[in-house]
């Protein structure tokens, strides 16, 4: 690259780190690890924003974890509607494997790339009140929707320079645990954080007008647009409580919601740093 | 009670408070659980030091836990001189069951107590840093001693007025997860924090004369004289780690140790609160 | 005692001692004092509950004492519907005798308890404008209404960890100094400072249904029953001036004020920390 | 005065108004008042000096007026080689008149002219501790030395923007209370608050050559040649214990102590503010 | 002068002095010098008057001087309606003379009288925005009428212990420089600093009831009083912007606009701190 | 550029932004401008690095404007030894030029770039004893050495946000200014700073090889081998005085001395921000 190239990407980029310095990021990463080269490159774009002011918070799922443990264990997993049936036994097992083991293995990636001042703490939304709950539906079992969210717990963190990764188990006012779904989970503490962004690290580049061909990605939309996308039925099945995520979060005061590739390297820093980022933006108004 | 004697009682307990107010205590408590009452009634009386100032962590272990989760899935435990074999699939399962079960529920236990301020929050000895260790043996493979604490972590959230619940994983330089003993672990934090006291909750009354007679309880006794005694063999054998912990700890700064009876209801407030106490009191110089 | 019954005390105390902690309590004594022995544990509760955060002002009167060097010096006291009449001359004995005696023995009875670290002080109501007040009556000469109370005063000695004792003797606007009656002065200061508590220590148990019967206390009442029973005259006649300042200072939002025995030793310590207390406590609503 | 006259006094008072803001000065007042205007005059100059900033604490005595309230309770006053003889009788009628009198009058005279905002506050070296004392000769019952002073206290006091007036009574460790001489304690209290200066208001123009012609006025010298003049008996024998304390105390590190003529109204705003002064300036060393 | 007659003196500055500490207070300069005695003597009082607290800011203007600069470099100063022309090459010029000729003599005449803490500063109404301008008319060029000031930026060097001296230059919202006159300027930074006083220095004792006789001064009168005269032209002419200016400044909130004579030695400190002045001063209400 | 050039340079650049946040640096420009467009590029690599909190401080010299004035009002230049000689007369043009006009329009060159938020400030070295300087040498007339640099004035002002722009004339102890050599000047204050970097910025691409050739371009060097060059003459002389200042710069203590082109469109940005930069850099330690 020419100088003059690389001072185009600092001139650009510089106002982004400006604006963003002492603002919140919410990133949400799916359980289904991609490979542990997209992990590194992740966990060294938090700490390169984190070095410069940003606020990073991370939110993780599990399913597929959760699954093989179950079956380690001699229990078949069992769904209603693609929802988790949660008796006691299996809500031992999700809580061990998200807190106990996926969200270890992420502060332990973090925490290697980070030197003499490791930085990542686990936490899991039973904490001090992290995140309260209610049951979703009696035939699930312990499954529950988020109600509240302690979100000064990991502004204190932050605050401390420390970054929170979070597994999403809940518990309700008696302190009894429940599973909770995480896309959902990372909006709520997105909002209730006041962040200026939550992004839905995915395998797909974002939101694509046709599901199957990769090239025909939408870069911005309102979260109007996204509501009359799902409504009409014209995103993939799979995607659709990710985009009612992303829309809830920007309708309830979140500035921007993204869903990005995490298959492409450092794509996290690029999204936020770049002028045109590399996956889907949506946000409340179309002004942008 | 006549109102003399609450006063009494009263009149007693209110110079330690004032005494303990801002200072450190590090509580142990063993992996075998007792039962239901005594853990609630622990719960409370954490609650209870915490609402007049003192600055309580938790440190568990959770060896009898471990066990039963490898045995459910194919692995049997093994060990060398008393101290467990871990190989990497038996490191992810101890990490799994102390952090991801009896960390969480000790936090609940607490919690549930707390009313409308959940307090407690699991840490473990990976987070950011809080415990490293350098590997204690090869042949005992991921079993590491601890080299260094990060105790400005629980005195910030101590601070922040959050109760911490610490497990016992640690993690090298390079963020490779180890186990840690439990009862070394915890001198390593009490001492790393300047701590006031750490209290050892077991499920005998204290150190005995006789170890065969509950009615031999040494009230008081120094380092020297408790090292003499290890020396001599003249303490039960399943003893010898924790009373070495105890010796070290109030060799390295910590002012008082103590091994109370778990099984005591609030043993560990009559223990602070009285003169007298229930267990056995190890300090340095034998100026009492 | 056995170690449950102890715990059961510290227990029970503990939540009060965390409600208390920072809160202000102002204590009223009489000026006909007890015994020496009640004297000194009155000063070590103040001692106590200062230890434990809890800010006490103590505010006194003196009425036998005036009496006793108005003779001293040749001169009649002389009284008009039960209060003094007070000329130039006798307002300087009484203020001699409440900041040059009384206050000073009662500095010195709480210094001689509080070791190393001598924490009352005197304070005269004429001091920094504490007490403003405007003439009650003409033909009683030197005696004052309470009409401003300089709380933040009292605030600040609290605040450097002093002990305020308080001569309730004021001065209106030009300095003129005037006689107040105490246990009205004592409901102002309490008013003022937003007190959580008012005591009266008295030597009597408390308010009786039958003055002459002391088994037969009022434990609890509100403040409208309690103006009900002055009404009717269901009260000792003696009572009257106090039960009314208390009243008046629930209404006003002091948020308790008590009657209790000055004789019971560590009264005040018992009456604050347990559950059912010793004397009768006031409260505005009647939600206990 | 013409403008440039004017200017002259303010271009001369403006440095020493600067060099004194946040130091502090002690006072010291004899009991043996002067008149009602010389201490109204008094009381403004405290108050100006306080609104620009210095620290004034007045120490007062008060021989004569105890002298009076002694024979009006029908008791002697007792003296050896000058120095009261102080049973327990003549200790409290002491302490009344100091504390509970005359205290309180210089307490009034400047809250009366303090307007809206009344500051004087009595202290009592019996509070807190501020005085501590030993026994000074048993022949003399209790007559303390000063041996500690908690300046500390006045200093709280001076930064809530409080003006200290203090009664020298002092108390030993066990708390009973002893009669200090005031020039001693005055300048024991200006050593421990670091105080820039000590001032002696008298009924004489400062130290003169000739005790008997007030023109011979000595306008500066050190404390070696104060002391040189004491030894040879050059100064008139009332003076020498004032004048021991003026070189004591900027021996042990007072800036300067002066002796001015109490009867000269505002004498205290002349001696600090202008180049010449109206009495005699002590100093360590002789470089003026 | 007696003791008397200084007391007199300092008995009355003191309360200005207490009343004036932390005020903040504008001092307006004529360009035209008046000699160098004048000068030092009002360095002297910004520094004295800055040494008790209060917070004086300098703004000068300069006339003659740029007019001189003008015809060295072969420009003929040309006015319009009293108002100089500006084009660009004038402006260049009036800015050069304003800023790095008058501006730094006067900072230099300060530091010179500061010793070994130089504390004055120059700025200009283009740094950080000071002065924010729309151009006059358009027939006058770079001349602009003041629309904004950014007052915590000179407040900023004042609580650094800072003394600004101010050129009037401003710019417009994309950084064009333009001139200003300097009474105008004065009072807008007065009025945006919520300034205590605004004093302009002259060459004239006053405001005269007949501008020949300088016997005639008037010492008070109120804003409207003032607008009356020059509505009516009983005053002199070349007076009245400087008048409308000390109208304007008092109605718009500042506490007092003076007149005083430059001329008279020390005169900024005779008016701030007597109770008659020297010169005219004006105020909203006539509540004197 | 593709996202993986893209994240190359922020990943790259991230880590200097993180190291320079807080730090200082000290931007030396000549007075020869280069051109406005490169001025432009400067004033906002100036804003962008002090948006992610880089302390950045201008010193500008200005020879040929000088020269300029000089002759415009007919007075011809005069130098020895390569320095002017300064009279009077010339320091007054000297003074009006560098802070009158040069130090201006670089103000308004920033703040014209810095929209809502104008933050330039100019100042002198005679502001507040910024620069104190000795006589030169008595043939050059007023031309002084740095001996006393007051750093904290300008970390006063970064710590309010603003950006100094400093023109390099001084004043000795009595007030009198003095022109003074800006390489020098700048090299003062960054060492005075504790900056981490110096930067000059040249008509060159840096130290060349051979002087005569841009392709030999030194990229670094110790300040041992820069003394080493300087003193073996293979280095272009007119950068003699440059290249001095930079050894005694990293000698002193600055971090790293860096000379770059001005020429070049953002250089300082990409000098900062990248692994290579584009200019010469000495360092003390030859442990890049």
């Amino acid at each position: 690259m020419t100088p003059t190239e690389t001072a185009q990407v600092l001139v650009e980029a510089l106002p982004y780190i400006r604006q963003f310095a002492g603002k919140s990021i919410v990133v949400k990463l799916g359980g289904a690890a991609i490979d542990r080269e997209s992990d590194l490159a992740l966990a060294q774009d938090v700490l390169l924003l984190r070095s410069v002011g940003v606020r990073c918070v991370l939110v993780h799922g599990g399913g597929p974890q959760v699954d093989t443990m179950l079956r380690r264990v001699g229990k078949e997993p069992e769904f209603r509607d693609g929802l988790r049936v949660t008796d006691e036994e299996t809500l031992e097992i999700v809580r061990m494997v998200l807190v106990g083991k996926i969200n270890r293995d992420l502060v332990a990636t973090i925490n290697s790339q980070a030197g003499a001042e490791p930085v990542a703490v686990g936490v899991s939304g039973e904490d001090a009140g992290l995140l309260t709950v209610t049951p979703a539906d009696r035939a699930l079992g312990f499954v529950g929707n988020v109600t509240g969210v302690r979100a000064e717990l990991l502004h204190r963190l932050l605050d401390d320079g420390l970054t929170p990764v979070v597994s999403t188990i809940g518990a309700n006012a008696e302190g009894q645990p429940y599973n909770v779904n995480a896309d959902e989970a990372a909006r709520a503490i997105a909002v209730a954080m006041q962040a200026e962004k939550i992004v839905y690290l995915t395998a797909v580049p974002g939101l694509l007008e046709d599901p199957k061909d990769e090239n025909t990605l939408v870069h911005r939309l309102t979260s109007a647009e996204l509501r009359d996308r799902i409504e009409h039925e014209s995103v993939g099945k799979g995607m659709i409580p990710k985009l009612k995520a992303c829309a809830d979060a920007v309708d309830q005061g979140v500035g921007f919601a993204h869903i990005i590739d995490g298959r492409v390297h450092h794509s996290l820093l690029i999204e936020l740093l770049t002028d045109h980022g590399v996956g889907t933006m949506v946000k409340r108004e179309a002004s942008w």
